[in-house]
This record gives C-alpha cells, structure tokens and sequence, in this order.
C-alpha cells in the first residue's frame, strides 16, 4: 500500500504531521504537500510558472504551488510510482456544504480521484487543533479500513471529524453535503497608506441541515463522511435547458 | 436587467472587451475582473490578505485577485445594487469536460449562481481570440435570449462557442461535459541557476466524446451549453459507501 | 535617441502614460513596465520564475515582473537595440532620502545605470496625480537638456517635481538626499477569520532637512535634482573597520 | 546581547539554523526569517497587504514577506525590545560587488542599520552548504569580536566567508566591494502551453577584481569585510550636475 498525504496548510502544519504520524505502518507514505498556507485554494492549478520541489529535513516534499499542484506533479512523473491510495489534511478547520468547493484540502483528494486513485479527504471542524490526536485515530481507522476492504470504484470521500475526544465521539455517518447561506458582507478597511482593502467575509450561516446532512452529523459528534463526485453536469437539467434554447439552436 | 461581468483572462483581455461591447444596450453593464491572468485558479478565493480594487480609464474595476474573489466582492458589498444576471468570459480556450473544474471563468460564473443569480460562462474554443466577433455575437444572442425567456430557476450554464466564422456555425446544442484522459506527463525543466523546476503538463487527450457531450458538440461546430450543477454529494454511491463504512459506524 | 521608460505603478498608472506622451518627438519610445503596482519593490530581481511579457493596445509592453525586472529583461535580450537612455516614472508620490533606498522606481533607473546609460526617475512628490501635467513638462524640459546636452559620464539623476502648478514652481535645485526618522510603528490588526496580522507603518517624519538636501528643495517648491551612486562600500570606514578587525585577520 | 537573525533563504534554511546554532550562548537570540526563499528579493518591503507571522517548532519567526519586512516589522513593534544587534544569512551563495544591492540577507542587515542598530550579513560563497560549520563558527567569532570590541559608530558589515574547510581559510581581510560585468543574456525560453516565457541570466563574470576588493579577498580565501553605507547620494558628482543642471535651474 502506497500512500501519498498532501494538504492545503502546508506541509509544516501540525495536522499533516499528525495524519502523516497515524498512518505510520499502513504503508510506504510519501508527503508532497505546499510550502505555505493554501487555504481556499480549491482546485486551483499553476499555470503561468514552473514549480519548485524542495525536501525538508523530516522527508516531506514541499512545492511553491497549490494542493491540486502537489498531487498533479506528484502523479504526473515527480514520483516513480503510482500511490495506491491519497489522502489529504487533517485540515484545520472543517470543509462541509458549500465548502467544498473552495476547499484547498478538499482539492488536493480530488486531484488524486480524477486520475483513477481513490482518495480521502479529512479535515478537523473547529480550527486551532483541539483534539487532533483523535482525529489522527479516526482517519487510520478509515485508511485502516480501506485497507481491510478497499472501496471497489472510483471513490473521492469528504470526512470531517468533529474536535471532542475520543470518549465523545458518537460513531460515523454517511452523509450528503447540506447548504450555507451566502456569506456575510465584504469587509471594508484601508491599508495605512490610506487606500481602500476589501476583506473576502466570513462563511455564512447553515441553512440546510438536514438529518441526513454533513452539517447534522457534526452537531450531533458524528465523523461524517460524504462520497464527492465531480462530474459538474446538471443532469436534472438537461431537458429543461434544451427547450429552453430551443430558438437558439434553430438560428445559429 | 443589471448585468455584472468578470473573467478569468484579467480585465484587459480581448474577450471580455468583446463581450461587454456586445452587451451594449442589454442593460446596466458592471465590470469587475481580475487584474492579471488567472487561468486555472478554479474557485479559489483569497482568505489570507484583503483585496485592492481599482478602475480602468474604461470604467471596468479590476481586483488583485481571482475571479471568484471578484464575483464574490461584487456581490457581497462592493456594489449597491444586486445584478440579475453573472455572465464571465469570454475566455482565451475551451472549457470542456473535466476543465471546467480549473476554469476561472466558470468559477466566476459559479459564485453568481452560489449567490442565486443566474450565471453564464462564455469560451472561445480555441485560444488566440480567432472568431471573436462571432463568438461574442453568439454571447449576444445567447443573453437576449434570457432576457426574452429568462430561465426559470437558479442556473448556471457553461457555453462554449467554436472558433469559427459565423457561417460555419451549426447551431447550438445542450450537452453533458464528456471527459478527457488525465494530463500529460509533468514537463522537468531546470532555472538557469540550476534548481530543477516541473512545469503541469497540457491536458490530456479527450476520452469521453460521446454524442451528447459538450466535446462532441464542438467537433461539429455546435455551440455547445451544459447546465452545471454546484452540489458535490455524489448520491448514487450514499448506499455502497453507507454499506462500507458500516463497520466503522459501530466503533467510534 | 532611442528612450527605454519604466515606472513601479504599473504600465497603466496615469504617470507613465503622461511622461510618456511628454517626451513624443524627442526619440524612439519604448516603453517595458510591471503588469501590477510594484511600489516598494527596490532593486528586487525575480529569480525563481520566468517572466512573462506581453503588449497592450497603446503599445506598452507589460512584465508580471518587478521594476527592475523589466528594465533588466529589456536589456538583455527583449529589446533588440540599446537605448540611449532610461527614464522611469512619473511616480505616484515622492522619492526623497531614505526612501530611494526602497523605490521601484528609482529601481528601474538604477537598472540602467548599471547597464551603462544614463536613466532618470522621475516622482511627484505628492500621491494622487494633482498637477501631473506640470510635472511631465518638467520631465520632457530635463530629457531635452541631456539630449541638447548629453551628461558627460554614467550619471543616475533622482529628480522630484513638487506638485505644484507651472507658475508656483520656484526652479531646480541639485540636492543630496535627505534623512528620516525611522518607519512609525508597524500596525497590528486582525484578519476578519481572527488571524493576527501586521502592516508595514508609514514612513517617518523628516530628520534632516538641511539647506542643501532634497526635502529642503521640495518645501521650497524646487525641483530637486539628486545624483545617485551605487557603490555600496562605506570607503571613509574602510580604516576603522580594518583596525578593528585586527584580531580577526591574525586567528583564522 | 540580544541578537535579532534573519535571512532571505527563509526560516527551515540550513544556513539560518547553523548560524543561530553557532551564537549560542553569546546572547538572547530571536529569529524572524521570511517564510520562503526571498534571494533577490533587495530592500523590497511589501506595503500592499498585511504581513502574518507564525512560530515554527523550533521557536524561529517566520513572516509571509521579504527580508527587509521580517526585519523592519520585528523593529517597529512585533518584538518588545530593542536588539542589540542584527545578523543575517548564512546566506545560500556570495553576495560580492554589485550582488549586494539585489541581496536579500544585505537587505535584512540593512533594515537594521537604518534603525541604528549594528549589523552584519554573513554569506557562504559556494552555493550548496559545503563548510557550512566552517562558515558558521567564522559568525560566531565575528560576533564575539563585536561583542568584546564594540564597534563604536553606526556600522552595517557584509561578510563573505569562503567554502573551505577551516585548515584553509587564509585569514580575514577588510575589503571594498569589486564590479561585475553586465548580466549574462535574458534566457528565452517557452511555457509548455506555448507562451513565450524569459528567465533572467546569470550574473556576469567579474570586472572589477583589484587587490582590496571583496572578489580578490574570497579568491585568495580570505574572509571579507566589507563596510557598507546607505547614502546613495553621488556626493563627488554634486558639482558637475550642478553645473549641467544650470539652464533648467534659471528657467522653471
């Protein structure tokens, strides 16, 4: 079992550290992960520059780019095999709702997922990294048991493990991703120079929490886990749409 | 009908010039992109610093930031009105298939229709503005159209137009996103200090061309139009990965 | 007379665009300026990526690159003749004393001093372009001298324009750089995630504004004309330093 | 003693860990290190975004900006007491001549001396951290020199240490800063997706290598000292440029 462990805060954050630690004897583990923060990255990739790679004195590889960077070199001819499985966090913060999307940590497993390796994504809900030893427990119990009984398909899973310890945990869920409202306002300020700056605002508040929800699961001390897809065709849509470009269609 | 538009190209490219000229007299016309070129950003936002927004001597404002930093500022304070419509572009290349998860100018598009506004992503199918005229005479017609029939619930569609004269175009077509073979190899090249650098490879060949997808419709010089879909959860695989994780749920 | 000119507020600030349009007639102009606004930048040079150029609609051409990047590329290869002279500017704000030591601007002049061509800078002492159009006529009346008048030897002149209009300008008055008092303090503020964050302070209050330095020219509505070097050795303590230094030299 | 150390190679840089290493003991040591490789990075200061600062396992500082930043923020309000010296490096390769003024580890040096604190950069000639323990127990003495021989003005050092083993460095020698010829030819190069791309060259072979300058001291494995100033006024050209500037003086 080949792993490969990247992240979206860096690879000198305590919780890729503390995942990279839990996993210690599942596998031959290679960590290729950013040099600085990366958080709302989502799948963002380096186009108009090269990258560097560079190795810490722990073994972690580092690169001046994005998690979906990591694991595309990663993949594509940095290393000279093909991981067996990739796993991205433990973020610091949680990744549920809508955002998944802008999720940097969350874009590093789908990295690993759109090029046929399953992949898993964990982060940690509340930042600051109470609790993260028993998050590192969870997500070895995940790969532990991939291990036993791997997934047969293509699959990308989103997990969030609630901050309490262990003896709180009240056991996992499969879940889907719920809702936020849109975020709070832009946040004015100035530079001290006097120009004006525009902080990107908070998330904003859950609106769909359903039972079956990532948000419910969390409330209640469950690690949720979500299966992700990334085939962004609106399906559901599809007839509508057509009648509606009906007229289109006829006068090009 | 208040219009806002932005781009991933940055907000002096030739497309979205193009494009709010071929806007003109739709409505109210609001321009707000990126300051450089953000190719490839995705839906990446930016936490980690405040956001500089400045105005052209052609009145568009400009972000250092990416296009959904912009998208998201507009719509959250920078402007006193909220738009009725999102539409970004038009883009310098294709966004086909799996591209569409990197495109910056369907994220722009995504944080419209995130917010509950009706969003279009517009892309030349080729890079090199070849046909732009066409192209933007096709957004044109594509954006009366809504104004005519506007759709009827919160829709985000992806467009893409092929780089042809006008006379070549087949018509339009509503399509799924096919998909591609992963990317080529990562390219290693070195500084001319001697540091090996690794530059991400171009995409990779198209895999999945069926007839209804959105590469198929380009082949034949379809305009092409995929309804997207933001929501994440992969539903059809709830069961197996609720069946999976069964043992997981009883061992917190 | 082939003329290279710069700036640090980016190929599309309003100062560029007047000093260029001011020295129309007086030679070749081309023109090889920062895509974004480089202020601050001093003499950094970008090591760790290629740089990328590429030409706007008036003809500028624009790096994603500093200051000295552009003047430095321009040079070495991108240009395909030597110009006779660098001039960079109309800076958005003063460059007096201390504060030449941090100046893109004066980067980008420093850039071709080191090639061997006479270059100046060129700022209006206060920010926001008020009486921009006195200072580019002052701008055009120094470009004229040197060319009626060619400065005899590698020559690096600081020039700046107080902003005022034609009739309260009081002449030109060659200086020696001035002196601050150190940076006000650095400003702590917080990002609105909760992250502690710091701002560089404003400069400092003047320290030494003797008769014969710029800030006394600027005060009295002088053009102040600097002459810079580049040599970096303190020669007047090359003795002192080298007695002290004296148990050093014998225990190697 | 309380000794501030920074350097532009970033904080997990072999040569920062050897030379805070190395001054153990001589004082109350804090590290404020830029959180990547900032080489070339000059005085540049970031004044367009708020600047973080986060601790390492190890006690190090490290700052998302250049070096002139780390310093200058440290001076102004990040720490709360005042160094009673600033050291920076050990620098990845030489900073000889004209490198100086593109340093980053002069540049940290620098921001200290501005704010009248004595300084002193170290840099290790050969890139590749060979002798590196040689280089740092050069530092240690120099500042243990320092601190039992005071020097007794506003005095900013930049010291290249040869890479050699002890048993052949040759002594140390007070030196003035040599010259190097022009740069080496931008480097055109191209973007895997076919956009043209220019590296900046290597630096030029030496020109200027006279018996007391810094170039000839390393040749002859000596280490070199060099006294630097700040005052980039050319005074020696004060005269000539007055008498040039003449005519724009009686006619404003």
């Amino acid at each position: 079992m080949r792993i490969l462990v990247s992240n979206d805060d860096g690879y000198n954050a305590a919780g890729i550290e503390a995942l990279t630690e839990a996993l210690r004897g599942l596998g031959d583990i290679t960590v290729v992960a950013p040099e600085t923060n990366c958080s709302g990255s989502s799948n963002s990739l380096t186009l108009n520059r090269p990258l560097s790679v560079r190795q810490a004195s722990n073994g972690f590889f580092y690169v001046n780019g994005t998690p979906s960077d990591c694991v595309h070199i990663a993949l594509t001819g940095l290393l000279d095999f093909r991981p067996d499985l990739v796993v991205s966090g433990i973020n610091n913060g949680a990744n549920l709702g809508d955002d998944t999307l802008y999720s940097g940590t969350v874009a590093a497993a789908t990295e690993g997922y759109l090029f046929g390796i399953p992949s898993i994504a964990f982060s940690l809900v509340e930042r600051g990294w109470k609790h993260l030893d028993n998050a590192a427990r969870v997500a070895r119990q995940v790969v532990e048991h991939h291990i036993a009984q791997p997934l047969d398909s293509k699959v990308l899973l989103n997990v969030n493990i609630p901050a309490v310890p262990s003896s709180q945990l009240a056991g996992t869920r499969v879940t889907r991703l719920g809702k936020r409202h849109p975020s709070e306002p832009v946040i004015k300020s100035a530079t001290p120079y006097g120009e004006p700056v525009y902080w990107i605002g908070p998330v904003g508040n859950v609106f769909d929490a359903g039972a079956n929800t990532d948000f419910a699961a969390i409330e209640e001390n469950y690690v949720s886990v979500t299966p992700l897809r990334l085939d962004l065709t609106y399906h559901e849509q599809l007839d509508a749409v057509t009648r509606w470009a009906g007229p289109l269609c006829e006068n090009p």
